[in-house]
């Protein structure tokens, strides 16, 4: 196998009708192999099946009864626990329920309905609200903002984290309202914002005085190869810029514990807290808090964590091998595709050939493997190059996932030799 | 004692200077107790221990991981459940959170940031809304209300809910959205909605097409004296009076099992909760099924949970038998205030002579006891006649229940003494 961009019009034609050929093979193999969902496997749930037993203790912790109401702002022994993993101060978080999602949806409704902090009407308000979105990125993110019928602005990606030049440039606008981030092991690219871009987005001039950075901090204790990466507390860079209510970091144990009941936080200034709180009190008596108990008993600490996070890499590090390995193997030699290979977090950043990312979608599904909507990873599903696929080897058993990727390696080929050979 | 209205100017002042005698000897006792509360005691939420352990029987429900990510809508089981309980399908249900106010709030929040299914356009762009809200009632709900900007309009109560002939009135106007209720054992009169007043709620022509009653059916299962009330499923009341998407009921858990760590839910026409699964799926992935599939264990079914529920009885009446004998042998005789008897629910509301509630809570205060605020239980914290107290006997112990009933029942006799005396 060579280039396909050094064959000859015959060569590429040979490699169409042998890729073909495969391909033909596969789909009458009935294959029903999925790898959409960014979902721990069942092995990984079960790292945290003694969670449970911890509430044998009893049910007294700072001083309350969990099982009872109250405590708005979650226990101080998990907003202990949440500080040592992000690296900031325990009263500068609070504890929510089993999705961080909700947290950052509910910030965003409260901004439409009440306005943040420094706001100088609710959103609702506002004839236009833009949003910058870098690109690859999460298309749950990109769907709450649009949901809210926002304008949201893509920025591309680069090895250190979104273009901070095209960031400023357009944060500048008074009607970009903020900005969503994964900082660490970006889903899907797997980047890590570098200390330099996080310093930027911290001190960079906005237009709007409510500009809100969403930074999702997702995979901030989730390395699988190598140590964890560093990334710099973003609550002290913005206070250190003279921008403390700038950002709102969030987190869970979602991909620590268990995925559909963790527990999650968002952190922010004191002053943002206080504010949010305010609207927060109306809104429940205080989250689940038995939930809470049994994570700080199960992870203890930062340590224990980190600990468990290797249990966890031990697991994922093999799939994310298997992946690279095919793509290494299969595709690089061809010349049409390039990715990521991340050290943490749970995606492959796959880029085909430009034109041919919904193709390859089409003819994984035809084979009978499921990968995430080509355009997803972009807002309204548009991939201007049609070219990402984000790959989840995560959820899939090992021997299913190999099957998988054979089906995606003939698939990359063959929609890159229809495209070459005008099919 | 007699009744003090019959009293002579002397018999009055002696009166008041033995009731003053018994106030300095109960301040000078250094009490700290507290009738604030409607939370359940540490007894009753020992019932619901046991529930931790059916996790013990595996993950699975339903064929799904219940640790796992997804089902939006809940378990199909913890639906079922729930339907058995409010008497509707289990189609018309949905499973939230640890905390049904968290929906309600939700709920209102999308309204104004989306608008419901029938809505012209979102709240948020009306000019003003308007909204109905039955007196004495849960601060709570108002709350959410106000802090979204309504202008709320006060219905006062009857033996069989609100005087519908003014909710009629008032639903005639376009700008009014909505209605709190809580149809059984309301809170905190303990009242018990007829069906004749179910029916006209359900049937009575509204000025909005998107009408919202926000029907809290918290006390659901909760009697705690004689059989439970019955009250008629008001989605079908809705649907066979032609305004099917009129009604979203709500429940939980909270005071069935953990008040801080039990399960929601919200039940509406199949047609509404399509909208809401609509808006709600940029939300949340879904809410905690690990706790859904626990309190499916644990409580089984209707017959099950009713059970359950004769257990927390047994805790409460007693409790609430004694304040209602406290009030029957030494408040009764003075003709000053008047109560209501309830069978069920978690208040005991008490109206003392008109202009007095107020100086009660002071005294209470003096003398060491912490009631709920008066005017809490009327929009605004204002009571126009500054008569209702509410009091929650559930949380203090039977020994600090007597004793802050000791000195409540002294400070609504002081203060009406005063008042009659013009001191």
């Amino acid at each position: 196998m060579s280039c396909y961009k050094s064959m000859t019009p015959a060569e590429l034609n040979a490699e169409y009708e042998k890729v073909l050929a495969q391909a033909e093979s596969l789909k009458g193999e009935g294959l029903n192999l999925n790898l959409t969902r960014g979902k721990p496997e069942k092995s990984q749930l079960d790292l945290s099946n003694p969670m449970i037993a911890t509430l044998n203790e009893g049910w007294m912790c700072d001083g309350m009864d969990v099982r009872n109401y109250g405590c708005l702002e979650g226990l101080p022994s998990c907003r202990k626990l949440f500080a040592e993993l992000l690296g900031c101060k325990p009263e500068e978080v609070i504890i929510g329920g089993n999705a961080s999602l909700n947290l950052m949806y509910d910030l965003i409704a409260k901004a439409y309905t009440h306005g943040l902090k420094n706001s100088p009407r609710p959103w609702s308000q506002e004839p236009v609200v833009k949003w910058l979105c870098p690109v690859p990125g999460y298309d749950r993110h990109f769907n709450v903002t649009l949901s809210f019928g926002m304008e949201l602005i893509n920025i591309p990606m680069t090895d250190e984290g979104p273009d901070m030049d095209l960031v400023e440039k357009y944060a500048a606008d008074p009607a970009v309202k903020g900005m969503w981030c994964v900082p660490k092991y970006s889903n899907p690219d797997g980047i890590v914002y570098s200390e330099a871009t996080c310093r930027r987005i911290a001190a960079m001039k906005t237009g709007a005085p409510d500009f809100t950075l969403m930074w999702d901090n997702a995979y901030g204790f989730h390395a699988f190869e190598g140590p964890l990466a560093d990334l710099p507390d973003m609550l002290a860079l913005c206070r250190e810029a003279g921008n403390p209510d700038r950002v709102y970091e969030f987190a869970s144990t979602s991909k620590v514990t268990f995925a559909g009941a963790g527990v999650s936080c968002m952190a922010a200034s004191v002053e943002n807290l206080k504010y949010i709180l305010s609207l927060m009190t109306f809104q429940t008596i205080g989250y689940n808090k038995v939930d809470q108990l049994m994570h700080v008993r199960f992870l203890k600490d930062r340590a224990g964590t980190l600990a468990h996070m290797e249990k966890h890499a031990a697991i994922m590090a093999p799939k994310f091998r298997a992946v690279i390995d095919a793509l290494n193997s299969e595709i690089a030699p061809t010349g049409t595709a390039h990715w990521f290979e991340p050290k943490g977090g749970y995606f492959v950043s796959l880029f085909v050939m430009p034109g041919t990312a919904k193709r390859t979608y089409a003819l994984c599904k035809e084979m009978g493997v499921a990968l995430t909507a080509a355009g997803a990873t972009y807002p309204h599903g548009i991939d201007p190059d049609d070219s990402n696929l984000r790959i989840a080897p995560s959820f899939a058993p090992m021997d299913e996932l190999v099957k998988a990727l054979e089906v995606l390696c003939v698939a990359v080929k063959l929609s890159a030799l229809e495209k070459l050979l005008g099919k």
